[in-house]
């Protein structure tokens, strides 16, 4: 990288700052928001969404409870004219709704874009110029002072043309690219707007600091909101907004820290759609609150349907490691998460918890639509026994004993070690039932009787191969009275290590499920597993199952 | 979003912070980094990598530049177990480079990971047990005092076998869901596991403090860095390390203000792959170092072809806007994006500048091995006239008049709406062709003769249709002369509005273009383009190009 002299820092801090926001824990309150998808989002797709997408996005950030929506940019844009024209004339925005249309502050623009907005019933007219030295410098050309009168001359026009046009009109100024101009010079800008807004309580004005590209640590942007917020005029009838872009990947970082720092309201968008690294993601900021307690006041409780709809209309594809949203986001592949993930479950269980506190997953999927079947436990050939016996008993009721889950962990382990494939639920059951259940080859147990006296007597008819035995045996019990049977009729040296049996749900019937660990004089230990509706047969044949796992050691 | 109640912040705030980290500015020096990306981002893989993958990505991050590789978690799974050996049996570690093994603090593991170890020439004993309140309640079910001997207990057996084993040893410990634990019992576990482990200035102990799940914002975890910082003992001979999970969308925040509170090293993965939401992406923290004039001594020079193995090994896919690295990441679609960053790179040519000041470029593509070319101004159908022509002109050579730039702007954006499709370069020059150049139907220009006498006398034969005619006429100059003549000649009312020529290099043969801007008195204005080695004929197309583009107003 040997390029790094040309770099140098291209922001500037305010003059001074007390960082009072830094002593604020969290975010206590949602902030207005403001999707920006229609708008920011749209233009920076390969395929910009048509009319007919537009229509049916809007009307999906309105059920998701966006109270704002920037709707796009109608000088600029026919298509954006006629959604916006179609929206007003077609009667589509609901009465808590306001749209916003961003304008630059150039005379024909803002009167093509009132044109656009005649007869909305609320709409935010959203001006902006840039303000950034760069800018100044190199785009424009022009003096601080000439770059403000651009800002001043659009407020005018904008209030003039307001009073003008049919419609209920609201403003909100950006000075854009915010983060590479003096906050001394961006607050001079910023209240010479206001100045000629004269903004009220009945009609505050937005002045709107966005992150047009990303250029310091988030703590310098929360110092630089700080200062503004504490500067700017008419601050009680300013509702101060954030548009943070995530060219450093701080998004959210700058708005909460911004929040805290005293903005109220925060432009964004669905999964951080927008120019270069994308808007803010105000999923993941909304979800941050609510992981914390706080009601973001925006449903995001169907995020699969969302992540559907999102990826039709902009053809993007949220990405698998997307806080709250991603594929991959609630998965737990590691052996001891999948044991802490089972534990906590459990624990919550136990004590009938509500407040969440399961470790490893930061909120409850269900709250988000997500399922703990497919979403959560899942395996590769990394994980453990733990998370392969959650699953068994979690999704087909089985539960294992102890030395037995980890003779099945080393079969699943082989099978994903060889497949190169993650395995699912039905993957492991196949393999639990493939090694351990109701096994009759080569030694079938295919008849018992039992005498109850003195103890129990048993008669086991055995099939090996073509040949069909009868042995009998006495035991104190059942499963006791079979195991001597065999010991003693064939040549098999065992004792029973492990013995356990737990009715099982399935479907309309219900099975007993019984599991037997041998031990064998060889020194090897062997494992079966039997499923019956009668819970004798079950025990037997968990019996049988283990003679035929047994291998010599 | 009913269920918020079942949440409450999860996390300690530590017992006093000073925040002197937050009056710093930014990171001054790169940290130590250390890839997980062999453990950490490997296990939550779907399909984690072979052992031939992860012979093969170990030397491509040795060549990337990093010093301390996390190479698995040999005493857990078979493939680690054989990589870690391989790599010290083939004697595949770099001099300079140390590879680090985790390990729970359990006896056998700790033992089986030594086994894997023996012969290592520099290795990092990384072990681990959880702290936190949940971990400790609802999994271990252990006091404090228990949960704090399991630590010592294994720095014991750690220091004893370092010394028994043959290799070159150093050890890290993980107060693993530090950000769940109280801060104040996280640093009576580490101290007490350095008061084992007794640090010196030859052998220093990394003690790592995981964001294992985000749980509160970043300043609070930068607060409880710095109380650490503060508190450890024997910190001279402790390197302080950070490993960020991006649960909040926050791992590069957590990750950059923790370094601001005292923290000497990273730990992290390329493109943040890792459990749910991944680990910190490192390449966004080392790039944002960059952008600031910081040597991350890293090297991300050639990022499309770390995308490309990334992508080879892990099967993952790279998000379009993953900062730095993804698809779209330099991409500008607006048009005043696109005309500003025209600007910038002229103003940076101009003025011969090395410093990098480009607007809306964080920095300059080509030093992370992008193009200009192909990623940075691209047409969809939001586009404006701006990024068209510095498309034209940079890759075709084409510098059009400023008002026949609006007349190809709108062909392109008939175009883009109607093919619903992103236009590349060819297509735009295509569309440039097609609507302006060299055009000769239904009029075409055959033949032009020229007398200079009395200022310029032309006999111009004109072919439309079928039919040949010449016209004949007189002008201050060759074109001016055939303007007359056609105009004269037959029915056509117009006069010349613009007329502008310029070489063009086009291989090796040196073309010029002329550019004809005519206006009718229908009020109408045409234009047109025309192309030639000669320089008379290049105008005398480009006049033929504008009648046939004349459409009565």
């Amino acid at each position: 990288m040997e390029h790094v002299k040309k770099y140098h820092p291209g922001y500037y801090p305010p003059p001074h700052c007390e960082m009072r926001w830094a002593k604020k824990d969290h975010i206590e309150k949602a902030p207005i928001w403001c999707s920006v998808d229609l708008r920011d989002g749209n233009q920076s797709l390969i395929v910009p969404m048509t009319l007919a997408e537009k229509l049916d996005f809007f009307q999906f950030l309105v059920k998701l409870g966006f109270k704002e929506i920037e709707v796009g940019f109608p000088a600029a844009s026919e298509t954006e004219y006629e959604f916006l024209r179609a929206l007003i004339e077609q009667n589509l925005i609901p009465d808590d709704v306001t749209v916003q249309v961003l304008t630059q502050c150039r005379d024909h623009i803002i009167r093509k874009t009132f044109d656009a907005l005649k007869g909305a019933p609320s709409a935010i007219v959203h001006f902006y110029n840039s303000t950034s030295v760069a800018q100044r410098e190199q785009v424009f050309k022009k003096s601080k002072e000439e770059i403000k009168k651009i800002a001043t001359d659009g407020a005018k026009l904008v209030k003039q043309l307001a009073s003008e046009y049919e419609g209920n009109f609201r403003f909100e100024y950006s000075p854009e690219s915010f983060t590479g101009t003096e906050p001394e010079y961006a607050l001079e800008v910023c209240n010479a707007v206001l100045d000629v807004l004269e903004p009220t309580k009945e009609k505050p004005v937005i002045i709107n600091l966005p992150v047009t590209v990303a250029m310091s640590m988030s703590h310098i942007y929360a110092n630089q909101i700080e200062y503004m917020n504490d500067n700017l005029k008419y601050r009680e009838n300013v509702i101060l907004s954030l548009h943070p872009h995530n060219d450093r990947g701080c998004g959210v970082a700058d708005t909460e820290m911004g929040l805290l720092a005293g903005a109220d309201r925060v432009e964004g968008t669905l999964f951080g759609n927008g120019e270069r690294t994308g808007n803010v993601d105000i999923i993941t900021v909304a979800m941050n609150m609510y992981s914390l307690g706080v009601d973001p006041k925006l449903d995001f409780s169907n995020m699969p349907a969302i992540v559907e709809e999102y990826e039709k209309v902009t053809r993007m594809h949220v990405y698998d490691r997307t806080p709250y949203a991603g594929a991959l986001v609630f998965a737990a592949f590691s052996g001891s998460h999948q044991d802490a993930i089972a534990k906590g479950m459990k624990w919550r269980e136990e004590k009938n918890l509500y407040e969440w506190t399961v470790p490893y997953l930061p909120i409850d999927p269900h709250d988000v639509g997500r399922e703990y079947e497919t979403d959560v436990i899942r395996i590769n050939s990394q994980s453990g026994k733990g998370g392969i016996v959650y699953i068994l008993e979690q999704n087909y009721g089985y539960d294992l004993p102890p030395k037995m889950r980890e003779r099945l962990g080393y079969a699943v382990k082989d099978v994903s070690d060889h497949l190169h494939k993650e395995l699912s639920p039905k993957d492991i059951y196949g393999i639990f039932e493939n090694e351990f259940l109701n096994k009759e080859a080569p030694f079938a147990i295919t008849d018992v009787h039992y005498i109850q006296k003195e103890g129990v007597y048993a008669m086991v008819s055995v099939k090996e191969g073509d040949i069909t035995v009868e042995y009998t045996g006495r035991g104190n019990g059942r499963l006791d009275a079979v195991t001597n049977a065999i010991h003693h009729g064939s040549d098999r040296d065992f004792s029973i290590l492990t013995y356990k049996e737990h009715a099982l749900e399935t479907g309309s019937t219900s099975h007993a499920v019984a599991y037997v660990g041998l031990e064998w004089t060889d020194g090897s230990v062997s494992w079966g597993a039997g499923q019956h509706t009668d819970i004798i047969m079950a025990s037997v044949k968990a019996l049988a199952s283990a003679i035929n796992n047994h291998k010599e050691a």
